[in-house]
């Protein structure tokens, strides 16, 4: 049987040690049975390129590493602000819709709820007399018991996949793989691969 | 011909008056010949279930009208931090990936480019020694000349669809659906339809 594919989607890209991080996470998938299917974007050539036809040029070799792949890992740990990073967003929209396994995780325990209660609304939220709990602004405050807006956490659920929340250290927020492994090994108990120890 | 169907996407459902502008967004829709296929959570009964278990009762009933739609329409103001509504990027992606039509749409002007540089880093950022722009916190600032993240408005490029940004005043960020009519306009062309003076 050939490797299964894993899309291992997340904002490390953007992190001063990001290629660091991704060789590390394309080592894991390895070790587990996957063939990693992430893309390296200085294999993309700019030279000639507008910036918005670089970035669509980006996109396009994202969805057909997606289409490619059997299983996606989305690392939902916030990023720049109280949800995950919105591409990788997307990219789990995306792979939940083609009918493929998705597994995320993050590393916080901190739901949804608790970061948009205490980080955006720094604590002033209220029952409103519509009965739904709001913040100054008017804005519903919703508590699903979910790590990020419903339709990450549900589209998981749905695809029978797992959603794994670890807290770590603040600066090991974007290293630690921990969680990144959980899914891995989950993911490779369901493609019937050999496990390691 | 029966209408096709359109999926509104946005986060609306969050809004102090979001039922009036759902309303008149389902209106605006229809007008244009589109049946809107928005989902109404107050027709999903909560009763006996957990918080998670209503929340994903509302993640299928959202992902069940996606499939069953032609295009969607996507409202990508930035919502509650710098980039649009989480929810609705997973749902973008899903469209995307099954290769439905996709328009998008922002009540600003300014680019996910400032918004990091400015609202986000407030402007301290530089270029870093490996030549990429970077915050004071190492992470890339990338600058595709974007509404978004390159996934969001490469997706809707990939399908052929518009992004339309239009700047309103603060008080109307929400209300104002010039730029959603737009989206209408140009998708009714598309299908179609008898478009509206």
């Amino acid at each position: 049987m050939s490797r299964p594919r894993a899309y291992l989607a997340g904002p490390e890209v953007f992190l001063a040690d990001g290629a660091a991080i991704i060789a590390a996470k394309n080592d894991l998938a390895l070790a587990y049975g996957f063939l990693p299917n992430g893309i390296a974007e200085d294999e993309l050539n700019p030279a000639g390129l507008s910036p918005f036809e670089f970035g669509h040029r980006i996109s396009l070799a994202n969805e057909k590493a997606m289409r490619a792949s059997d299983v996606i890992v989305a690392n939902l740990t916030p990023f720049r602000g109280i949800s995950a990073d919105i591409g990788t967003a997307y990219e789990l929209g995306f792979m939940c819709a083609l009918g493929r396994a998705a597994y995320g995780y993050t590393n916080t325990v901190r739901p949804y709820f608790e970061r948009l209660r205490d980080d955006y609304y720094h604590g002033a939220i209220a029952r409103a007399a519509d009965g739904a709990t709001r913040g100054p602004d008017g804005m519903m405050v919703e508590d699903h018991g979910m790590v990020d807006n419903l339709m990450l956490d549900g589209g998981i659920e749905t695809m029978g996949g797992i959603l794994v929340r670890r807290q770590v250290e603040p600066a090991r927020l974007w290293s630690d793989l921990a969680a990144f492994e959980d899914c891995l090994r989950a993911a490779a108990v369901r493609f019937g691969l050999a496990v390691r120890a």
